[in-house]
């Protein structure tokens, strides 16, 4: 292949995001005549046909089945709702594309299971976007820790805490059922938190004991303010977890944490240093040694440059700060050329699979009040 | 009573904080003649001598059983290692003395209980040292959560890490041993993050759920190297909790946190704002509230000053800065006042109880790897 | 016109960040079939080829002459080194052309008044690159000035430092030739602060007392490390100014400033409140109101998000922050908006040129040892 | 000598933090019977014996000159406002006592040098109450400027803003009458500022380029709010200076700079590294070195702790801060230990007297609008 064809379902809130990084990423990455925006599927033609001039795709289609079945698509980007991943997806995957997803990968570990192993058996290409660790910053973290600069990893400490839903008048939306999102702040925001665990220890998750909690149980109709609907899923969840390296860690999420805009954090303690991140300073990364010489120890602020993973194809000069849409410029810039030089790409279904499975275990866990091994939940 | 006559047991790290308290306070609090420094006890007269002239405490004793029996006496201060705090309290209850303990209050629960119930009995006064409570910056939190301005709390992240034992070629100390700390992380640094919680929220932890390791499982003998002896308590802990009031809460508790050198911090999430501190800036105070124009959010870092609760005494500049013996100096100005006028004095030894319960059922569920109510430990 | 064909000429740093800025913003702001890239010259053909096609520009050229004059050019966009933009910007205004011009617009004010009284002449529309004013956060910083919610302004203080040529040992290049740059940091980093005082304040500087140094006064040859070469400009420089509404200030630039990766910062103190800004957090503004109430005084650190300008187009999202190119996507957007709907551009060259006259009054000031008019310099 | 003997004079602001720093410091410093609080001087005798009740003191005087002149007495401390500085030293020096004065020295520099040549003359020992310095972070500071560690210092940026007088309905009060305070914000927080970045770099100012505004002209009389009277001296200033090691410098106070509280702060920028403090947060240096290696480079802060200067007598734990007043302990130990041992006091009347002359080139060079040479003022 030396060309990648695009097809994109969903333009919504991720969607403009994605279109936005195929629309920058030839430029960023000299990938010129590397990528085709073949083909968009929205809910209904007008809006399908809509977008597909805002974002730049040469075809579109109110039906997304038209589209995955489509001979000229080599990859189906799916940043649908969560409660379609799975039927796009596996269709995606009878046809033979190469599928690439928003996470959650599925509303439940069950179904991201069957997608996983139907990607597996299929031996097609699968991509998760997890793109907070496509940061240059969280890069930079995975290569310290990786190259045992902090040490052994002893303990992990990290959270994604939005407060979108923080007001209760905020009316009900899809993320709040079950049968539309899955999870609620696990699903949507956990998601990340697990993945930049795993992904920064190079460890997988193996033992949960989660907390959950609906604080706003009912929101007005958004039709009709008068009336009040069932929140059915979790507004706030905290867990304890082992992972299989032996480290101890914490984990907390939330959707209604005022003040938190974009608080995906992390502290990692290792033996020998530390490493403490907020997305909201993308930029930054304050690393501590415990071997430099005592009084001269200190949290060191390092600021994302050209020096660090994949941050000088956007600029060439230290500190000059790259947004959230170059994220994922890097996400689909890892996607285009391990298609195209047919190498492994990371994370994929399976990725998505195990997180779903540890925040499945995590829920479970904090109905049944007790530790859960996640491989109770994780057969694959 | 018209003065207060204090005796002093124990004259290392903190009881030397808190000679400087008593040293300054009845200037800055204008007490003076109402403080008297009595009498000093150390593990031998050479050295209670020595203290006691460096202190400026009038009399001096190489047995603390003469302390605390002396009739000159008011106040006895146990600033001793833990494993002496419930012999020489219970001595001092027996002789009607005013206690005044460091944390944690004892080296278990049930010895905590005793201690409790003894001066309850006795009805003597007591008073707790948790010291990061008097801070004006953490009373000003308090204020704000009690005010209702940040809502109704949901959520309490809270830590107390350090790292003075983050280097594993760090002698053994009495720290590492059951017989004479106790618990390991939690008793030493717990007990405050447990306490700060719920002197913040003004409700107690109901049930908890812990985890805990003891990372640096062996450590040199301090007069020889090569002599490795065993740790016997938890280097770090981490615990879910529920408070009373329904809130969720994280706690999280470290020795050996690389960087950390006054972690004691704290997010407080309401449902109307939140809060934030780290005692390593114990001057600043950020709070957030959910209703502000929505372009004009974000986090607002108090500084104190005179403004707020106890600054004032010591400048009536505001981000001047109060120091950590300056904490200790509100603490005895409590204890003072409380004795002069009769009042009430707090956190009293059943606080100190209670949170030794908390700490242990923290230990217990870490083992037990189950929630457990501190109800089940806490029966007095 | 219903469409904007652009003409880049340089493709180095700058010219790369304008590459990737037109890339994106045609999906970001909605604008797909508003802009051709029509036409690239670099100094070679071989090189102007290549980067045509890694940019996605239809045509290339080793001779900017050609494409000035190309009747299919509308914008011409100058990304040279400095001594270029002269000959370019005069040769695009003799052709008509629209002149898009990144700072400083010249080697000298005189060079630039005469830039500027051609564009005048000529009718043409004009354009400066200064991008750190596109962004979100200072857009937002302008627009409570304006309101008036910080009283009035009374003091600013501003720097642009960076650290690009702190290291002795790195060789000579064009901007330390006073031929090829004209000044030193002041032309290259200065010009930024300089535009952002009176961006933010809505008033000019009337008066400069400069000083400066060239620290490091010799530099390596680039090609054979044994030869030293004179650097001719300065390496630092501060003044005091006075604005035209009364306001004091004071601005530094550093191009040897140890640390200072992307140091455009600024302090703006009113009669009521303050605001606090550093490019290296570029998604945060501090905000100091005096009339809240004295024991909730503090600085509010805003995040920016879809509720300030300019940020929406990006992400709907609060606090998940835009990138260094994002501000030129802005810049450009307003380029294209304003030809297309016949409206005012801004900054154009009459503010390059009025900057280029400060700057040359500081340095003029700082070899005269005395304060300046700026009238003096600038005449036009 | 073997105890010294205080004689204060002055109850207010400063008096008071006098007053809790000789409280404390015996015990911190290990000085018990090397200190007798012996006489202090108000306005009356009423007030004088109120506050030597409250501060410890065992004798008191409504005259100043009986306490200098009191031959009981060594030291004269002189905490009164500025107008009486002159007096009291001279007087003080007269009887041969050691002398011991807040900033600033005195209303003019011309007054400031008639006291350090009286001083110099009667071969007294004198101490200047520049306390900030005294801060262990700013000994840091220094000695790691010292030591080379940021290589030759290059520039100095250097604030004392506050906004005690931002408020323009606050009355008006003696700092702002010439014959009560001498200059404005450059005699009461610019003292501080000048003398932090001559103790920092070890280099004196030699040369000044200043601007000053009163803004607010007029302030209601403190008894009658319908009455303006006029203030006589500067709200704001800020100077271009340069030190005689050859490095360039800005200098900025201001006692009406909205949200700053304790606004000492400081950028020392050398070769090889830089400097970076606020006092709002005392117990933290921000150090950069740029022979970091380049993907490790970023700003470290240092808490600090008892690895550093004058911490450890206050606590043995690193980050657990001091305060404001115990820096005013630490320059009192240097006074005592300096008085017992018959050792140099730094610093001193000529570093007054010098600082004074810094401060009058400033605002006469502001009138002036030029450069003026501090030689021109300091004769002596």
């Amino acid at each position: 292949m030396d060309k990648v064809r695009i097809g994109l379902v969903g333009t919504g809130y991720i969607g403009r995001c994605h279109a936005i990084a195929y629309a920058q990423l030839p430029t960023v990455f000299n990938l010129q005549d590397k990528i085709e925006l073949e083909y968009l599927a929205e809910v209904n033609s007008e809006l399908a046909d809509k977008r597909a001039k805002e974002f730049g795709f040469r075809r579109s289609t109110g039906d997304w089945r038209s589209l995955v079945s489509d001979p000229s698509v080599d990859v189906v980007d799916i940043c649908t709702p969560n409660f379609l991943h799975k039927d796009i997806a596996l269709e995606a995957i009878k046809h033979g594309k190469i599928v690439y997803s928003e996470k959650p990968l599925a509303l439940t570990a069950s179904e991201a299971e069957e997608m996983y192993l139907a990607a597996k058996k299929a031996g097609v290409k699968t991509l998760m976007g997890f793109n907070y660790a496509k940061n240059p910053t969280s890069q930079l973290a995975r290569e310290i820790i990786a190259n045992g600069e902090i040490g052994e990893v002893i303990h992990f400490y990290g959270t994604h805490n939005e407060d979108y839903l923080a007001n209760p008048s905020t009316p009900i939306d899809w993320h709040c059922y079950k049968h539309l999102a899955g999870l609620g702040a696990l699903g949507d925001l956990g998601a990340h938190i697990v993945h930049m665990a795993e992904y920064l220890l190079g460890s997988e998750i193996e033992k949960v004991c989660g907390d959950m909690q609906t604080v706003i149980s009912q929101r007005p109709d958004p039709k009709d303010n008068n009336l009040l609907r069932r929140v059915e899923n979790e507004d706030q969840a905290s867990a304890l977890v082992r992972f299989k390296n032996g480290a101890m860690g914490t984990l907390e999420t939330s959707r209604i944490a005022c003040g938190r805009k974009m608080g995906l954090t992390y502290v990692v303690t290792g033996t020998k240093g530390t490493l403490s991140f907020t997305q909201e300073r993308m930029a930054e990364l304050k690393l501590y040694l415990h071997n430099d010489a005592s009084n001269r120890q200190g949290f060191k602020t390092l600021l994302t440059g050209p020096e660090h993973p994949d941050y000088e194809a956007f600029c060439i000069s230290s500190g000059h700060g790259i947004g959230f849409n170059d994220q994922k410029a890097v996400e689909i810039r890892d996607l285009i050329e391990g298609v195209l030089n047919n190498k492994l790409i990371s994370p994929d279904f399976y990725v998505g699979y195990h997180i779903s499975c540890v925040l499945e275990s995590i829920a479970k866990s904090a109905i049944e009040r007790s530790w859960i091994d996640v491989s109770e939940l994780q057969k694959a």
